[in-house]
């Protein structure tokens, strides 16, 4: 992984230019904090995260391998110098996220500045590099651009933000694209793909092995402002702010072919119930629909036919229409594991075409970036 | 400041859509750290900051006010519950960062996911909305983009990145557009003039009253990768990654007039060191120059005149070719203060026109989006 976003890329900034001699007097007793390292992925595909914390009685890890399934963990051990430690793996080569608890305290690695920003779900990155991460590494082929946009909402009267992927070429050429709404999961924003989701990267990478037809990739900011209205109604505001003003301005902004044969929509977790919200009643806006580590609860099953009668009641219609229908979970996904399931018994009932993929793994990043990259490869055929 | 990157804008995941009864069977003890809010800023521009932290013995906050002599900051309290608070300010409206010290242990504030990444200077932002902060607020008027860019390095050998923002109209225009070229500090990365720097918003507003002319803002990667060989070896690489690289993507993928009238640059701290290296021997190309909380110390002033013997030696040449000059320090700036004086009293020993505003507060982005608010609107006149 080539790039420097960790402390060693650091130039001191006193060595930079002479600066006075002030500023070159400030010294202070050396910690073992100075010199500490973390995390450290070793050789073997190990990695060792450490964090100084002389005064603390407790020290643990998460991470989304361990919600994966692909390596444990257990509290930190203390040396006599103050500093915890804990060496872990091998890890599957991936980006990883974690942070740590100090005396129950979540506490971002204070030594690793790689972080993925969100809502609620702030926490540090790492890569241990290897063949399985190259899909989603940051090659040296062709890349696309990644745009922060900011746009005036009519349906929320505030200014949003979305990221916009635009690929390879776009720049310098004149061609049209299809485009691909792709929404992220409660507690993130739209900066969740870019970061953690490494979305540019793996539409850049399979660009490049032609693998996917050249795209835009749209991701909006999903989280809507606090309501009490309650969930039914925050569900149909993301689907007004989508259709009536994320849409409109790609398509007034962005050269792009509109309709339906070339827009596409997925989404992961709360993403997926949005796409779930959107697609039935927009299939003649949407040909390619992906919901990932998201489902119908059994319990709400009968409310799910009765809204949406027209899509799931006229499956020979349905069917001509939706091109793709790309279903995913974890098989350790106990969040929406059996919701999943249960979508996938309702569509097969009422004949719909869809596919069902139980994967490895739990909700996590993980999964969501492998949906990315076999569901991309699929659209706009 | 009408964005949702808070906690508050969470739509709980479980209330989305029905979620399967095993997960909202996932209950747990409350405790105070559930309905904890931080920061929050109070109607009177009060800031109280709190931490859930019950068996830490000290905790203290930091922050960039502080430098800046706005605010003062004791250690938090403790209150029996274990949440940790302390009310400081009023403050002035304005973007500010900060982080938590935890039993020594540095902790970004668990509560508020608006961080402020970068190479080693990771922390947590907040506004103090107000008259004095709309030149860099998020405002409902015509924003540009900002675009993460990937690029392959020829001297890093190595994929890199730069934040490129392009101004409102852009991208449905075609119309060529001058470029300032806008460097960070030490610890940073390209992305630092994008958060805490708000340059694409000051940009924004700037342009919406007509202060500025539109134009490309670039802010390349200034923090070159690890080396042994010292501060003028790592100088020298960033002048050949601004001048072989950079530039060249830059006028090759952007609608740019490509000329020393239509170039600016400038640079806070390391990259007003950067910029003071690269603009003597680059007139050509150049004729906007800002160094801001940077100048040349004492004891190296001989080793500056000898290098840059053509720039201060023929004032009258330097003076035509140079249409701005624009340096700035803040008066409380314990760290470059010094130089920058020294810097000064140079340049006017050699007859070098400048311009030298010794500002309010210290080393601080407080003052750094208010130097790029007064440089932008001289530029390319």
């Amino acid at each position: 992984m080539l790039n420097f976003r960790s402390a060693a890329g650091l130039i001191a900034l006193a060595s930079i230019l002479s600066l006075p001699a002030a500023a070159q007097r400030q010294a202070r007793t050396p910690t073992p904090n100075d010199t500490l390292k973390s995390p450290e992925v070793l050789p073997d595909r190990q990695v060792t995260f450490r964090i100084y914390a002389p005064k603390a009685s407790e020290v643990a890890i998460t991470g989304d391998w361990i919600t994966h399934g692909r390596a444990k963990a257990g509290p930190l051990e203390k040396a006599d110098d103050g500093v915890w430690s804990i060496t872990l793996g091998p890890f599957v080569p991936d980006f990883y996220s974690y942070s740590f608890s100090v005396d129950g305290v979540r506490t971002l690695d204070p030594k690793n500045a790689w972080v993925k920003p969100g809502v609620t779900s702030l926490s540090n990155m790492f890569e241990v590099p290897g063949d399985d991460a190259a899909y989603e590494e940051t090659r040296p082929v062709p890349h696309g651009e990644v745009r922060i946009v900011w746009y005036q909402s009519s349906t929320l009267d505030t200014m949003r933000s979305m990221h916009v992927y635009t690929p390879p070429g776009y720049e310098s050429g004149n061609a049209k694209y299809p485009v691909f709404y792709l929404l992220h999961g409660a507690g993130d924003d739209d900066s969740g793909w870019s970061t953690i989701g490494r979305a540019g990267f793996i539409l850049d990478n399979l660009l490049a092995e032609k693998k996917a037809k050249p795209m835009i990739v749209v991701m909006p900011n999903g989280s809507m402002p606090p309501s009490d209205k309650g969930p039914a109604f925050q569900a149909g505001r993301f689907a007004d702010e989508l259709l009536k003003n994320v849409i409109p301005y790609v398509e007034k902004n962005y050269r792009v072919i509109a309709n339906r044969d070339n827009r596409a929509i997925a989404g992961l977790s709360m993403g997926g119930a949005q796409t779930l919200r959107v697609l039935p009643s927009n299939l003649d806006k949407f040909a390619y629909a992906g919901v990932w580590s998201m489902g119908v609860g059994r319990e709400s099953t009968a409310g799910f036919e009765q809204d949406n009668a027209a899509f799931l009641d006229n499956a020979s219609k349905t069917n001509k229409e939706l091109k793709v229908f790309w279903l995913a979970v974890g098989e350790n996904d106990a969040l929406v594991g059996e919701s999943a399931k249960n979508l996938d018994q309702l569509l097969t009932a009422k004949g719909i075409q869809h596919e069902f993929h139980v994967t490895e793994g739990g909700h996590t990043w993980i999964n969501w970036r492998h949906y990315l990259h076999d569901y991309a490869q699929l659209l706009f055929r």
